[in-house]
Parts: C-alpha cells; sequence; structure tokens
C-alpha cells in the first residue's frame, strides 16, 4: 500500500512510539521544530551523515537493517567525540512509501535509538530515489569533547574491538540484501548470528567513547578504514604514527593487510599517553569491550606500517563518496 | 570538473568562507562532528527539511539558488516557533560534482546564512541523486517557543508580507531555472527584479519570529499554503477559523483563490489576543513587514472561509511529498 505525507509520517511516529518523547524533549515531532533541553555546563555535539541506497547499503536490503545502519553510523561519531548521544532527526527521501517497508525500517531506527538510549526529534520525509539523511545531538561537558586533533608524539595508538569483519562482508555486497533464514525475526537474535551483520548493525562504541573523556589525546570512529582514519589523525595533530599489524586485532578469518584498509568497522581508533594503561584497562572490565594497543604516535608526518618488523604497504581505505 | 570527496569538501568550506566559524562554534567543520554552545537559559530548537532536484526545486536550476533556498525554508520554520538561528548542518548528494556548480552552491547557502547571521557547522558529501538535506538549529529563551498548539477562541489570526507569490512563479515551474540577465549576478540583485525569486529566494521572517515571542499564541511558517497551514494550527489547538479572504494581502497579479491554496511562499501565519493590536504595530515598524490581520479563531473545529461576505471553498494546497 503507497501512502501519502501525512499517512506516512502517522506511520512513522507510531513505529518510533517511546523513542519521540521523554527526558530532554520538551517539544517532539509534529510543530515547525523541536525544542530541546541542553544541561547547563554542557556544550552540544552535532553530526551529520547521508546514506545513499546502492551506495551506502545494497538496493533492496530489509529495511529495519537500513534504518538501523542509518542511527548506528551517526551515533558512532557522537561516540568518538566522547558525547553522550541524545536527539535525533531522521530525513527519509523515498519513491513508493510502502506501509510494511516504512514500518520496519522506523523499528530499525528506534531499535538503535532505544540501545543508545536517543530520541527522534523529528524528520522530514519526500519523495525521491531512496536515501536517509540523520542528524545527531549529543552532550558532552563544556570543553572536554575529545577531537582529531590531540595526538602528542609517543602517545600510544589503540583500537576498540576486531577490525575487518564489516569489510568482508561486504565482499559479496549483493547477497547482503538476503538475510536468509526467515525465522531471524529480530535484529537482537540477527546481531548475534551473521557476519554480515558486522555490515549492517554496527555497535557504537558510545559508553566507552565518553570513559574516553579523561583518557585519550584523540579519537576518530573508523569509518573509512583504520590507516585512513588514523591518517586524518595524523594529519590534524601534525604528527606522525607507526603502527604494527600483528598487534591489530582482526574479525576471524580476514586477512589483516584488507582489513587495516577496508571501512565501515565503526570502532573507535583512539591515542593516550602511555600512562593511561590503568585507565584503559578500568575501561575495558566495565565495557566488556576490548581495547588493543596497535602502536604509538610519531614525529615524523608519515605513517609507518609494520608486519613481522619489516615495512609494508596495505591497500587504501574505502572512500564513501 | 568532477571532484572527489576530500577536493569537494575542501572548494565547499573554501566557499563557505567566513560562515563556519563564530560565535558559539567552539570546533567547527572537519571533525567526526561539530561541538557548539547552548547559552545558559535557552532552549534548543531544531529542524530538518529535504529538497530533492524535479520535486522542491527544477532539474538544471541555477545552484546558488538551489543553496540559498535550501537554507531559507529551513530557517523559515526557526522563525515560526520565534528562534534565533545559529547553527546549520549541510549535508548534499550529487551525482557528479562540477567544480564551478559547488562554488555556485556554497555561495548561495553562505549568502543566506550571513543575511540569518547563522554558522554552517558541519555537513556531508556523497555520491546519488542530487538532493539538499539540512538540519538548522536556533535557540530560544527556556519555555518560550511559540508552538502550534496554543490558539484560543476569539484570537486574531495574522499572516505577515504578501502571499501567492511563489505559487505564481510554479505555474511556469521549468521556465524557472531560465534565469534570463546574465548580468544579474548577485542573489541581491536578483531578488529586487524577479517574480521568480518569490519561489527560490524567500526572506525568512527570523527577526519577525523573535518578536512574535510576547505576542503570537501560535504561529507556523506558510510551507503548504496558507489554508493548509491554517489548519495544523487549528488541529493542534483543538479550535477552529473564520478567514476573509478580502483582508488576505496578495501579491500583485495573483487571485486569492488560488494563492491562499499555493505553498511556498514562507510567510508567517499566526494568532493573538485582540489586546495584542499595538504590539504587533510596533512589530510592523521595527521590522519593515506588513502583517494583516485575516480572521479570527473560531469554537467550531471547521474553516470557514468568506469572499464578499459569502462562503467559499478554495482549492487545497500544494504537498510537498
Amino acid at each position: 500500500m503507497t501512502l501519502g505525507e501525512f499517512e506516512l509520517i502517522g506511520t512513522i511516529l507510531e513505529a518510533l512510539s517511546d523513542t519521540i518523547s521523554g527526558e530532554g524533549v520538551v517539544v517532539g515531532p509534529g510543530d515547525d521544530c523541536a525544542v530541546v533541553e541542553v544541561p547547563p555546563g554542557h556544550e552540544l555535539v552535532v553530526t551529520t551523515d547521508v546514506l545513499v541506497e546502492g551506495r551506502h547499503f545494497p538496493k533492496n536490503s530489509r529495511s529495519d537493517l537500513v534504518g538501523y545502519r542509518s542511527v548506528a553510523v551517526n551515533l558512532s561519531d557522537l561516540a568518538a567525540m566522547g558525547s553522550e548521544p541524545k536527539y535525533l532527526t531522521v530525513a527519509i527521501t523515498i519513491e513508493k512509501p510502502d506501509k510494511d517497508w516504512i514500518v520496519q525500517f522506523a523499528n530499525g531506527v528506534a531499535f538503535c535509538a532505544r540501545e543508545a538510549g536517543v530520541k527522534i526529534i523529528g524528520g522530514n520525509v519526500a519523495r525521491g530515489p531512496l536515501s536517509i539523511a540523520i542528524t545527531a545531538h549529543g552532550i558532552v561537558p563544556q570543553g572536554r569533547a575529545i577531537l582529531r586533533s590531540g595526538a602528542q608524539v609517543d602517545d600510544e595508538i589503540y583500537v576498540t574491538g576486531f577490525i575487518g569483519g564489516a569489510g568482508q562482508a561486504l565482499h559479496d555486497f549483493d547477497s547482503l540484501i538476503d538475510m536468509g533464514d526467515q525465522a531471524i525475526e529480530t535484529l537482537a537474535a540477527l546481531r548475534e548470528q551473521e557476519l554480515r551483520c558486522r555490515y549492517f548493525l554496527p555497535q557504537p562504541r558510545l559508553r566507552l567513547g565518553c570513559g574516553l573523556r579523561s583518557i585519550a589525546t584523540s579519537a576518530i570512529d573508523i569509518s573509512d578504514g583504520l590507516l585512513a582514519d588514523l591518517q586524518h589523525i595524523t594529519t590534524a595533530s601534525s604528527v606522525g604514527a607507526c603502527i604494527d599489524l600483528d598487534r591489530v586485532p582482526i574479525w576471524p578469518g580476514t586477512d589483516v593487510l584488507e582489513a587495516v584498509g577496508a571501512g565501515d568497522d565503526y570502532e573507535l581508533l583512539f591515542t593516550a599517553n602511555a600512562s593511561q594503561k590503568n585507565g584503559i584497562r578500568d575501561l575495558i572490565a566495565q565495557t566488556g569491550t576490548s581495547i588493543e594497543c596497535i602502536g604509538s604516535v610519531t614525529e615524523l608526518p608519515t605513517i609507518e606500517v609494520l608486519q613481522g618488523g619489516k615495512p609494508v604497504r596495505p591497500a587504501s581505505g574505502f572512500t564513501h563518496f
């Protein structure tokens, strides 16, 4: 069933249910604008990301996966700044709004929003080729955001989780749409079982990001690939880096040279002074997420990559454009 | 010349020049997120709107007009809440990013941002069919946002400026792309001369909107059409309305029955208690914008439209979907 604009908005809001109101939301969806609170002593952290069908997710993807992924990649940017996620706007352009597709899409959005404790405060629907534009808002105590530009020479370089899983899933981009077993109905169940959910269901490192505020000198999320994103840090900080591939934690069955070039993992890459080892150990215990030291910050403005003690030259990162 | 992602971002940021930094912007474009201030005692006001080529502006439109219009329609929503505009994110999807096109687009964005005193704090570029997704952020003293839901029975109904101009320009949608005289190079000069600039270059009523905080009981901007947007107010406020078409200020040469059904004027429609006449007179003097009383709020939940003292039934509003 194809829906008109106002039916479509109504259907989406109904499916979003409890995620459109709550703490800090003074006026939610339905007026010209939303009105929200930013607590005293805090700054607002803002990011926006657009996902286009056929480019940032395969054509004919399950719409709850599209909804989840659209939210998660934006929240991952908030995590990289050390900010607490608060509010989202979700704009969708769609050619033929089918009711079932839309409800499932909104369910995916709500699932990720609920996990992160973030509220959907507004949005937009327009007719056009399928794409999703999300703007995510977080808060951070004044002056405490973690930037890309703070890395210091001799800092250690760390990465969370395991990388390369999303890249491996992407080897078979088209098969990503076939989620196979129809009995797996919930995203939570799907996440446990499928490698390709590394691509569709990344888990933004939000708690860990907040914990890094007192530890990291710089941070970024790995969307373009570990090496490409490391270069964003070294460029912004006017430093270099040396990475030991033998220490990079990779997803089982992936090749490390491919893994460091592949994007879409949405793990965090950060730098910290060597004195922060205890803090990092505590953070691992608190979040249950592994954090590995994979190298160090150098003065020479290049990135040296070692494997078996020898320099190697991996392929470059994924470009989202 | 077609550009890569990072060249494209660099080109856009260069053209945006002075609009990417300034008061309240702690971290501007270039990190995972922007970081901005929200002054104590204020709430954050957020809106998002997407413009799709061929739907919300004609194919092959001059790109500075597209850039201007994309910003203006979002700022208009901030005006309708009585909020002061502060920060914008601008996301664009584009198939073949030509450098000249992009620079001109960014010039249009910057022109409107500069007029409103708003800062561009971040954005996104992705490859895909041409569309622009903007999220606009304003601030309002705590509890002072003007909502759609505050209209009271016996309030008077007002509209700013003159309506129907954008609708008339749209009669010849395709010719909108031909801005004729190449000698007219600046948007400021263009605005003075062309009816069709009512469509492309609406002027969001920002100062007036802030002034309405102590006057209006409800407000909305006219994007769907005066009658359609009036209905949004009456529905949200659980009231009705009676409008006298003979009092509706229309753009020279337009037909009032068409004008009240046409969208895209981005004037403000608001309700106020009859005791506010002096305040409204002052606001007209301060802003130089005309404000006309066109009817009143009624108890019966319908919208009655009079012309020459008799009920009439105009055509319905434009749907943006």
